[in-house]
């Protein structure tokens, strides 16, 4: 039997780079993580590693990077294939395809960790044969990527769908630096251990945290169902994998759009709200698609 | 000379059912305004007046209908062509398309009002060469429509851009019927009539109400930003033609988002919002757009 062809993929996020060689199938033949310190740190063990494993006989020509941004996705720029303005330090304006292209030899497809998640989610996970499908994330940060007839949405940059505005809970203060009750400011895990002044996992399962949790994810999906009008909303990342968490975000974004929607027959709007069907692979997997989707 | 192929456009509204004939080249012939009363009584004149018009040689075989929704606008669902669920009084479940297509013998292209205005200012107006384009209108009622790499935004349905939460300014109170303070219960004309206690354009310059309402839709046009990355927002509809109001409402933009978003060198966000290319016209030559897209 041939052996399968390998692709080199890596989810590229604020704490951690997680590497992998990985085939059409999605087996996942050998991975490895590393943490985000500087860029030129951080990529050269993740060049390392991948060298490593071309050494071990798994040769690839193509790697995929779904990295954290904002990122320059234009293909036109000056600047593409670059981390722009980010508050991580020394990351910001760093060329981080080039870089690897250039230690690696190899093609590099690039997109923001949350596009490629949802990505991935519309070709293997839950919103398969959709036309409009968005993937958030809610762990650390809380970020979102949109797939729109198979492709991801850049526009002039590409969403960054964590810092929308909703009316806040009543007494509760968000803490983005950028826009205060941004719903990143108000429902990241940062933001919950800062509000709560306790670490978020710690949050007892009938802390009222966890009501406003549900509160502020409702009103954020209620935006995005009148904005997208989407055929599904995954809701993925740490802090969703609260039990319960997911049924009370259905029940307050039915309360918050108030049988506005007049839904095809037979849809329930719970119906379009889950858990990722990758679970926590879809970043990684999403660096599959994008290698796979040319 | 030949005689020009001439269409039939009608911008179907709340107040007034828009119909005229045109060609290509957008020269209207020929043009007509209808009360909006019961859908039997409205849709039998509009076709009266296109029967008038095809006996006076303008002959046509396509009609584009740029209507308020909400719409069925699915080809496999068994109310395609139909408005759903409504609260104006006699609409809901009219089968608008099949009324216009029996009586006129003509091919229908149904789209809501604010997606056809975006098509129209993508092909002809002030968002030509975007992937991602939004026009909103700010009249009677408050809408959006999306044109993505140069198609309209369904989903499921299609975008209710309206129904947008935003945290809302302090001591208002909006008043849209389902959800308060949604965008279109703080700043749709109707909503500042009620808001301020008389209608509102007999609100003077220099009301605070003018400062409000450049508040609010800022914070519509920061969710459309982080949420869409549009290339352009036009900012549409009687409301907008305040003196001054666009500029506020740029200002207002920039303080929201807080230099947060990494724009291409070159790029200034307020040049990024703007009025329509085609003044009064967007919704009207946006059921042309229709016709011509197949």
């Amino acid at each position: 039997m041939n052996n399968p062809i390998y692709y080199a993929v890596v989810e590229g996020g604020g704490t951690k780079f997680n590497c992998a060689i990985v085939d059409e199938q999605r087996n996942i033949h050998v991975s490895h993580r590393i943490s985000t310190t500087t860029p030129q740190e951080t990529i050269a063990l993740v060049c390392d590693f991948f060298i490593q494993q071309r050494d071990l006989g798994f040769t690839f020509e193509k790697l995929g990077l779904a990295c954290f941004g904002p990122l320059d996705l234009n293909r036109g720029s000056k600047t593409f294939g670059c981390i722009t303005a980010t508050p991580k330090p020394n990351w910001s304006h760093y060329f981080i395809v080039e870089h690897i292209k250039t230690e690696l030899n190899c093609h590099v497809e690039l997109e923001t960790d949350v596009n490629a998640a949802a990505l991935a989610e519309y070709r293997w996970g839950a919103s398969q044969n959709t036309s409009v499908s968005i993937y958030i994330t809610i762990g650390t940060g809380l970020g979102g990527g949109v797939i729109i007839n198979g492709k991801p949405l850049h526009g002039l940059i590409h969403p960054e769908i964590g810092h929308t505005l909703i009316p806040p809970p009543e007494g509760i203060e968000g803490v983005c630096p950028f826009h205060g009750n941004c719903v990143e400011g108000l429902a990241s895990g940062t933001a919950m251990s800062k509000i709560w002044q306790q670490p978020a996992e710690t949050l007892a399962d009938d802390h009222i945290a966890w009501d406003i949790q549900a509160q502020v994810i409702a009103k954020l999906c209620h935006n995005l169902f009148v904005n997208f009008s989407p055929e599904r909303i995954i809701l993925g990342g740490g802090v969703m994998n609260k039990p319960n968490l997911l049924e009370k975000v259905r029940d307050y974004t039915e309360v918050s759009l108030a049988d506005y929607l007049a839904l095809p027959e037979g849809v329930r709007l719970e119906d379009l709200m889950s858990m990722p069907g990758l679970g926590e692979n879809s970043g990684l997997f999403g660096a599959l698609a994008l290698v796979l989707q040319e």
